[in-house]
């Protein structure tokens, strides 16, 4: 047992503080002026983003996230959190490096499952952050907690896949990069649960793919990415377009989300130490009934309980990283559906201290807290709600005890 | 002790409930579409509204908030109480009745401390629902938690007084038809910390008066109305815009705040069992894991829980009521504390149930519950942050026991 | 709506404390040393005790939770329920006004389904306080909070019924007065599920009636009531000793609950006021650094939460109370479930507080707040445990939108 | 960063767990048997305790806990932890194999500030669990939470200390084999706040000293350690009894506390893996409303949210483990105050939960659950409540932002 990153993650995370330092911080109210000012909202990049972006590239702080030497940094999943978190201290950090979702979950699908000719088409301009992606699962008509009751219909006709479906929170398909979707379906509703679903490549100009309206989230569009509702109406693409093969989708899904979660997970946990440092310097020095909000009893608290929940949270969520490294997804389950609750309920109770402690500022976008808030509150539903984790972790851990049922008390 | 309500009151919520029905719900959407479809957010009012104003007018659900029965429905707090509730189901629904904030405790302030000349120029229009008004007393620069912080100037200059400050969260001051605002100043820096401040009235067309721009609540601009931030600038206004008198600002905001307090609770109890019905309807019907989400134990106790937090909310709220009624403002200072503490958190509790059990549908804008759950959010700081309230409470509390120490245990 | 007690109530709640405050708080600390000094803490009863109880009936201070005006004193739930509170501040309150469960309880069954017979036996020498009674329902063998589970056999022979069983928790058995015992079991397992159970009469003398061994509650051994494990071996008594007849178990027990969960929950609040009460005095006069107590902020968010928990679950109480006096137990169903969640619980929160404001005082008996807090525990599970209850009045909520549920939104 | 244990403490961990599994478990009903049997639950210590004690001696699981490898097994702190853990699932584990509060504690005092001829009269004896030792810090009269209110003198008279206070909760005072306490009072109440104080060994047979009484704690007299209130009145001993140095007492207390936390922290996490794994077990065989409570949903949510808070817990207290061992007590102050609030609470929730699964059971002595739970209460008192170990958490954190106050947002 250890508790120290090695020099190399060390090193890594110096310099990645002195870029947000220096080049994000200061930029995302420009990011937020330069969008403000765009004919709309949803018509193109701010242009400080590529400035950021090529900044980051050239410094080598590029596609952090994808273990996959070959393609990417080449950094276990333990290595890549901690650099994961400094990232999630902005909103607009993960995306300046190429490292926010769901792209970074669509090029992990496209290096494990995708053929020769995807990685060609996809893979790559996304490594290069010339295209962006979507992932299109979710759907508006069924509890989409329970992944079995997805509708959508992917129909072989010959030697094409024919597409009807309505899908909705298909984040970042509202960014004019954005070409090409991922969409989970039904290939065979007769096969066995999990074997019905599978997952294909589909263009985002193909004829019948409709994006019916962006979705807000409490008040934010986040444009331009964005959450789109899309339908899918006698889309036909290529049979090649398929990933990995019919009835894989379940499987795909699995092996996706897994370092997915960790980085759902570390980017909340940056984003409430930001938010529990934002805190700390402002009570220091503003004042209410005579002393700094600093001496006020409750809002000591606040800051204890807040440093407590984070470093909670993140050894839990390295722990899980550490197993997915050292022992797979598999048997790290139980830790990552543990995180996956942990994080952004965590990240809930330090964003909203931070703001009940900068008052009405603490709501408006003048801080970081409100915008964290509400991707925090979304986690708790995105890629499975709390329910469903705790669910899991109750089943493995009864699961220990099936086998032996006498009591030894 | 007593625990129903009279005849006259059941009759009012039956015709309320039969109007917010027939009424206000269908109209939510279309509301929201005329808003979108304007050419800015902030240029004009839905027509629907106009429409559904009318018709409230037509049918006597008219300033019904207003005690005063000359000038209002002549209601107490605790008959008004369960009116209010109904009408805060819907977020447009208050303004329907013309029983919105911050109109409703500007309305009071003008009963109660203007002269015959401000009730001829400001209130009249205001009951008649013609122009809007906004409340500046919250600054950027000082915790507002603590009144005593305000530093927005009043001078007195011959016959005019000239105010310099800068405020914010005055909501409602993005309405077109917003003309008057009441603001908060110190005109005595030097006079007892309570008698410095004073409240005066600004035409919003006054020159010096500049609104700077309209503050997010979590991503809501809550167009058309909003949240502004304003500067004063050197302006101007006769002397006799000042209410009630030089050093009364605090006494005035003391006794804006008890009803207004009622006001914006029994909003949030009407919100609270919105989202509560939705909740146990959609539950009743969505399928997930092989049983509808209502008979999943973890959702039931979400229901239980729900119910349970709501009817203790109410009935304190409703004490509070009456005692304002019957003992006054002051008596009631520790109950009114209570609630405004309660309310909130009972609300933000409720909604965020509901908006987990609907799934990703519950943070978008198909339904009515991230919206409410930030207005509640806003009502943990406004009005005082509950820590202040909690603080209250616990004076009161000990001050009970200040004189008779001894331990009788 | 209405929120004071009459007169009459008044005036009994203003004897009842002075009762308590000149006669039963001086003497808690005499009772527990005269109980110590008995030669073992089942033998008797401390004679303080029969004083006080002397006293208290002298005063008219008897029977007070009986609704009876033949055999009680008359008062409604609503009116007992304040005085209830009262006596609840004190662990040995409750016994000196005749008014502690499970006598009360079971006085309640014979005055409404016990023959002339039994109330001649076992009614008077109860109402008298000369004989104490014990409740036997629970089993040590299957989960009691699904009360079909009870396993206990009541089978009628010739005249007689015979009892063949294993209970538990059997409360006041353990006092040397304890005379008679009302036993569930079942008459008839082939019945319909609720028709299956009837209770009886069995004097503790009885042949075959064996006290297995007394249970503590965390460390307490509630001497010398305790609570009993007791065998029903082959025990016979006359037919006659049925209450109501066969099959009619389960609707004397839910006729016995709803009254009981009213006074449990008075009797947490009184325990609850007390703590605050003690608290708040305490932290006026305890220093650490360099400040009272009661000026540290996070201790003061004590005094306020447990003042705003314990009005909330009085209310809620007392709208119980109204409800069970007014539309009937039945109709009360949802209310009195909710209380049994709210009063435990929130007695929990509050003691806590008082036990963490009074440093290891507060856990040991110098104080009665950790003898208090062990009591409320017991009452999350007696009686039903939270989650049935929770569960009780989500079915309630819910089945009010089974009729009708298009959304209406 | 690094997961696992090493194999010497796998090995350690596999040893103990058989033992506990083979001696210790099975024996927890002899060992109350036995205790109850005596004719004082003081007089003598249940024999069952000499021969587990002896078997642990001769397996050598002995004295784990002490890093010194001249007197003990020299682990580490991460290395002892987890043992820690595995001894504290039950009540009597950690005498067993000598490794209990608070002779460890003193023990280690020994080792690091006694002189030899302490170390040959009070170490040797206790290291072979020959006598038993007390601390007594705590006062009655004073707030304790704050160290420096200690009133306890002791004076130097000639060649002796002169030692007069009144002290409580010296735990293990009880116990027929204590021979020595460990006594803080203050030598100088003129010198710097923090030099005031000493420690100074005082045999318990010394004349002067009195035990007044033993302290429950819920009930619980913990026979026949107890916890005592010890009066000193006049009390001579050599004035080499004092430990280190007089003025030393904070520096001592501080060494002292810091592995004393951890120690505390692992058996609690102890207690609540076993009651998870009770729970378990319990809530696959019972039944209630036709299904096994296991599959009813609120009950799986404590089990997740059990697993969840456990391993969070453990985890951040191996990381002060491992702090203490590489960067020392002083620079894991923070992370060791985070611990001492965590663990007890965490276990608290984890057994309340265990408790409402067993139903009345819980709250017996059938099961652990409600013994650990006082045990767990009290650790949010001892050793300085959960309100000042925020406070120095709090400190700690914002002491980072003093030095740089902009703002970088």
């Amino acid at each position: 047992m250890h508790f120290e990153h090695t020099e190399k993650v060390k090193n890594l995370e110096k310099k990645l503080t002195e870029f947000m330092e220096k080049h994000v911080y200061p930029n995302e109210s420009i990011y937020k002026k330069q969008l403000e000012a765009q004919e709309s909202r949803w018509s193109e990049i701010p242009p400080i983003l590529s400035e950021l972006t090529a900044k980051a590239k050239e410094e080598g702080l590029w596609n952090l996230f994808l273990p996959d030497s070959g393609y990417g940094a080449g950094l276990t999943n333990l290595e890549y959190a901690p650099l994961c978190e400094i990232m999630g201290r902005s909103t607009i950090g993960p995306e300046i490096f190429n490292c926010n979702a769901p792209d970074t979950g669509n090029m992990e699908v496209l290096v494990r499952y995708g053929s020769e000719e995807h990685k060609e088409r996809w893979l790559k301009p996304l490594l290069a952050g010339e295209i962006r992606s979507c992932f299109s699962m979710t759907e508006p008509e069924v509890a989409s907690s329970d992944a079995t009751n997805i509708e959508c219909r992917i129909e072989r006709k010959g030697n094409e896949y024919v597409i009807n479906g309505r899908k909705w929170w298909s984040s970042g398909a509202g960014d004019p990069r954005c070409k090409i979707a991922i969409v989970m379906g039904k290939t065979d509703p007769e096969a066995a649960k999990h074997e019905q679903q599978s997952m294909i490549l589909v263009p985002l100009d193909t004829p019948g793919v409709k994006i019916e309206r962006m979705l807000p989230v409490f008040g934010y569009d986040h444009a331009p990415h964005g959450h789109a509702e899309i339908t899918f109406e006698n889309v036909r693409v290529p049979a090649t377009n398929i990933l990995w093969g019919e009835g894989k989708g379940f499987a795909i899904a699995q092996g996706r989300l897994g370092p997915g979660r960790i980085h759902h997970c570390m980017r909340l946990i940056g984003a409430a130490e930001r938010a529990l440092e934002e805190l700390c310097k402002r009570i220091q020095k503003r004042v209410a009934f005579g002393k700094t909000l600093a001496r006020q009893g409750v809002i000591m608290e606040w800051v204890a309980d807040s440093r407590i929940e984070i470093e909670q949270a993140r050894l839990l969520t390295l722990k899980a990283a550490y197993m997915m490294d050292t022992v797979g997804n598999k048997e790290a389950k139980a830790e990552i559906a543990m995180i996956k609750v942990v994080a952004p309920n965590m990240a809930l109770n330090v964003l909203d201290r931070a703001i009940q402690g900068f008052g009405a500022a603490g709501i408006s976008d003048d801080f970081p807290f409100a915008a964290h808030w509400a991707n925090a509150r979304t986690l708790r539903l995105a890629d499975g709600p709390d329910e469903v984790h705790r669910s899991q972790v109750a089943k493995i851990e009864l699961r220990k005890y099936q086998q032996k049922q006498e009591v030894k008390i």
